[in-house]
C-alpha cells in the first residue's frame, strides 16, 4: 500500500445519532487505521449534528485548514441529510442532477417491483463535477470533488457502506494522488483460535516496534496481525516487509486463515467449490451464525445445503440423530456429541461435509467442570470424524464467533490437507 | 428522556492514538448519552492529536462557542500529556501546584512501596481556582473550571476512570447548574419491513423540522424514528413530544416494534418467555441469520428449541417435509413453499411457532417475476399458517436482515395479539 505523509486530512462525521450517544462512532478509528496505513495523517476529527449552519462551519473550517477532507453520513434520502447540499454551499458550487445515478437508483427499485419513493430522486444530486463513487451495498452512492488543490471526500454513513466504497474507490484514488512520496506497504495475516498474547508471545521475538511494525487487532473471533514498513521506493518497501512477514507467517501458520481482507467464510468456500464438496452444520450454541455467515457470501448455494440449529437436547436426538444416552452419559457439550451431531448432519442434509459445535456460551449454563468458553468443534467426513476442544475467552458474543471461526476453519484445513493429498495423487498417476 | 438546550456544549478527545485508530473513541457515546440524560445537547465533537498549537487552537475554538466544555485525556505524567497547560494557556490563567494532590500522589506511591517517578508532579498542577476532581481509579486528577461564564471540565483519558470521575463529582455539579433550564427530551421508534423514504412520506405532513424535531436513522433491516422536544419545564417538553410522537406512532404502527434500546430479538423473547411459547426457524434465504439473533440473547434456550437451515431445496423436502410439488408448482420462493416450511419446522422442533423465510437475497437468483429482494416470510401455530410477501430494498445484506426482523417481527405481533386475545379472554370470564 502506497503512502504520503504531508497531506493535512480531517475527517467529519455527521448525524446527530453521534452526538447523542445513539449510535457508537467507528468511523473514526475504521477511517484512521486505513488512512495511516496509506501513509496520510489525521489531524482532526470533527462530529456535527445534522444542522445547516453547523454543518457548513465545520466544512468552512475544513477547507481551511486542511487538504483532504472526508465528511460521513447525510447521504440518505430523507430532509435530514444535508451533506451535499452543505458542502456544494461552502465550496460554492452548484449541486447538479447525475442522469446515471437516477436511472440506477430507478433499476433498483424497478428490480424490486417496487416505484421509488420521490424522496430518493435527492440521492441522485451531486455537487457539479464530482466524481460519483458506486454503494455496492446500498443505495447512496458517494461522491469526491477535487477544487483549488482541496479533495473533499462523502461517503455514506453506515458502516458496511462506508467500507467497501473506501476500499474499492477511495483507496486506489488515493494511492495514484500520493505517488512519489515515502511509500508504506502492509501486510494482514489473519487468525482464528489462539488468543492476542498468545500471538504476541510468539513472535515478539521478531521485533517490529519501529519500521517494519507490527500491530495488532483484536476482532470477533479473529486476530489481525498487522506488519507495515516504509522505504523510497515500493520495491524496497516491499521488501523489508516481505522478510518480516514471512517469519511472522511461519510462526502461526496453524492459526492463520487468510491475508488482508480475506474472509474466512469466503475462504471456505472457495475452497468447497473447488473441491466441488458440499458442507451442513449443526450448530447448537452458535444458533445459526455459521449457517448465517457461510450464507452471507453469493453463490453459498453451491456448496452449502443447509443445517441444523439444534439449540435443544430434543433437536439433537430426534432430528440429528444424536443417541440420548450419549447426552446423558457425557452430556450436551461433549466430544461425543459434537462428533455425533457432525454424522447426523452429515447425513441428514446429504452433504459430503458435517460440521458441529457444541459449547457453553455463558453467561449462564457452566459448571466448574464445564466452564463459559469452553466449545467442542467436530468435522465429519467419509473419511471418519475428529473433534477439538477449545477453551475461548470473553462474553457470549467472543465465544459464539469464536466458536464459529474455529469450526469453519477446522473445515479449511482438512480441504487444504486433502486438496494437497489430491494433488500429490494426481502428480503421481 | 430529559434534554436540556440553552447550554452550548462540545466535548473535545484528545490523544494521537484516537486519529491514528489505535484506540476506538467511546468517550463520545457514554457523555452523550449521559449528557443527554441531564438534559445537555452536545454540539460538536472534535479530536485532535497531542499537538500544542492544535490543542490550543480546539480549546480556542470551543470557548468561543460552547458554554460547556469537557476535554478528555492528556492528563497524565508524560511530556506529550498538554491538556491542563493549553487550557489555562488558552484562558490566560496560571498553572499551580495544588499541595493537597501532591501529597496524595506520594501517599498513593508510598502505600504501593514505591518512590514516585519525578514526572509525576505534573498531575499536581492545575489551572489556577480549579475544582479538583478526585480520581478513584487512577492517578490523574481531573478538574472543572469556571471563567466568565464557561465551565470546562478536564476528565482522564481512560474510560474507567472517565467514568467514574463522571458520575462521582460531573454529574452532581451539572445537575445543580442546570436547575430551571431549558429541557429537552426525547423517544426513538424503531421500525422493521419498511424502507425509510416511506417511514417519511408517512410522516412529513406531521412537521417536526423544528421544535419539535423529527429525525431518521436507517440500520440493516431497521429504520429509527428520533422525536425530540424542548421547553421550560420537563413536563411541557414531554408534552410537546408526547403528542407528536403519539401522531407517528399511529401512522407506523403496523410496522414498529420497539422503543429506545429495545432489540427486536429481545423484544420478541420477552413475549416468548411470558406466554411461555416456543420457537422454532426454517431459513432459506436468511441462512441461519434468525437463530442467530436469537440466541445472541442470553437465556434464550427458555424458548428456541432450535431450527432448519434449509438451503438446499433437498432439504426443504427431505427434512422440512416441503411436498416436492409444492416447490415444483410455485417455486421455492413461493408463499406456499414458506407456509410448508414454517409447518414443517413447528413438527421437527417440536415448538408451539415454527417461523420460515424463504427469498431471493441477490446477486444472482433471480428472475423477472421474483427480483432480489421478494421474501415469504411464514408463521405456523396450533390456529394455522399466515404468510406475508415483502419486496426488500437494497443489496444482499439488506435484504436478510430485514426478512430476518420482518420474520421475527410476525411473530411479535401474533405473540402481541394472543396476549390481548387472552387477556380480553380472561376479563370475560
Amino acid at each position: 500500500m502506497e503512502v504520503i505523509s504531508g497531506m493535512k486530512t480531517e475527517l467529519i462525521f455527521t448525524g446527530t445519532e453521534l452526538l447523542l450517544g445513539h449510535v457508537l462512532n467507528t468511523h473514526g478509528q475504521y477511517l484512521g487505521i486505513k488512512l495511516s496505513e496509506l501513509g496520510i495523517e489525521v489531524l482532526y476529527h470533527t462530529a456535527v449534528g445534522d444542522d445547516w449552519d453547523r454543518l457548513r462551519g465545520v466544512v468552512r473550517q475544513a477547507l481551511e485548514r486542511s487538504e483532504l477532507i472526508i465528511v460521513t453520513g447525510g447521504l440518505g434520502p430523507t430532509t435530514d441529510d444535508l451533506t451535499v447540499e452543505a458542502v456544494a454551499d461552502v465550496l460554492g458550487i452548484k449541486v447538479v442532477l447525475d442522469r446515471k445515478t437516477l436511472d440506477s437508483l430507478y433499476a433498483l427499485y424497478r428490480n424490486g417491483g417496487r416505484a421509488m419513493p420521490e424522496s430518493n430522486i435527492k440521492q441522485a444530486y451531486f455537487p457539479e463535477g464530482a466524481v460519483i463513487l458506486p454503494n455496492t451495498r446500498g443505495t447512496a452512492p458517494g461522491a469526491l470533488v477535487e477544487k483549488q488543490g482541496k479533495i473533499i471526500v462523502l461517503l455514506p454513513g453506515p458502516p458496511f457502506e462506508l467500507t467497501a466504497m473506501f476500499e474499492n474507490s477511495v483507496i486506489p484514488y488515493l494511492n495514484r494522488r500520493m505517488s512519489g512520496r515515502q511509500v508504506m506497504r502492509y501486510k494482514v495475516l489473519k487468525l482464528t483460535g489462539i488468543s492476542e498474547s498468545a500471538v504476541q508471545d510468539r513472535i515478539k521475538d521478531l521485533g517490529g516496534r519501529g519500521n517494519p511494525c507490527i500491530a495488532y487487532v483484536a476482532r470477533l473471533g479473529e486476530i489481525q496481525v498487522r506488519v507495515a514498513a516504509s522505504a523510497g521506493s515500493p520495491e524496497a518497501a516491499e521488501k523489508i516487509l516481505g522478510d518480516l512477514f514471512e517469519k511472522v507467517c511461519s510462526r502461526l501458520e496453524e492459526f492463520a486463515f487468510g491475508y488482508d481482507d480475506d474472509l474466512l467464510e469466503e475462504v471456505l468456500g472457495k475452497l468447497l467449490k473447488e473441491s466441488r464438496l458440499t458442507i451442513g452444520v449443526a450448530e447448537s450454541c452458535t444458533g445459526g451464525l455459521i449457517g448465517s455467515k457461510l450464507t452471507d457470501v453469493p453463490g453459498s448455494s453451491e456448496y452449502f445445503k443447509g443445517g441444523l440449529i439444534a439449540y435443544s437436547n430434543e433437536v439433537k436426538t430426534k432430528v440429528l440423530g444424536v443417541p440420548p444416552q450419549t447426552i446423558e452419559k457425557y452430556g450436551a457439550v461433549s466430544r461425543e456429541t459434537a462428533i455425533a451431531m457432525a454424522e447426523g448432519v452429515r447425513k441428514l442434509t446429504g452433504s459430503d461435509l458435517g460440521l458441529a459445535v457444541t459449547g457453553i456460551a455463558g453467561p449462564g449454563g457452566y459448571t466448574e467442570k464445564k466452564p463459559v468458553g469452553l466449545v467442542y468443534v467436530s468435522l465429519s467426513t467419509e473419511e471418519g470424524s475428529e473433534c477439538l476442544e477449545y477453551r475461548f475467552p470473553g462474553k457470549r458474543a467472543g465465544v459464539r464467533h469464536g466458536a464459529a471461526n474455529a469450526a469453519m476453519n477446522m473445515a479449511r484445513r482438512y480441504l487444504l490437507a486433502n486438496k494437497s493429498g489430491r494433488k500429490t495423487g494426481e502428480s503421481g498417476s
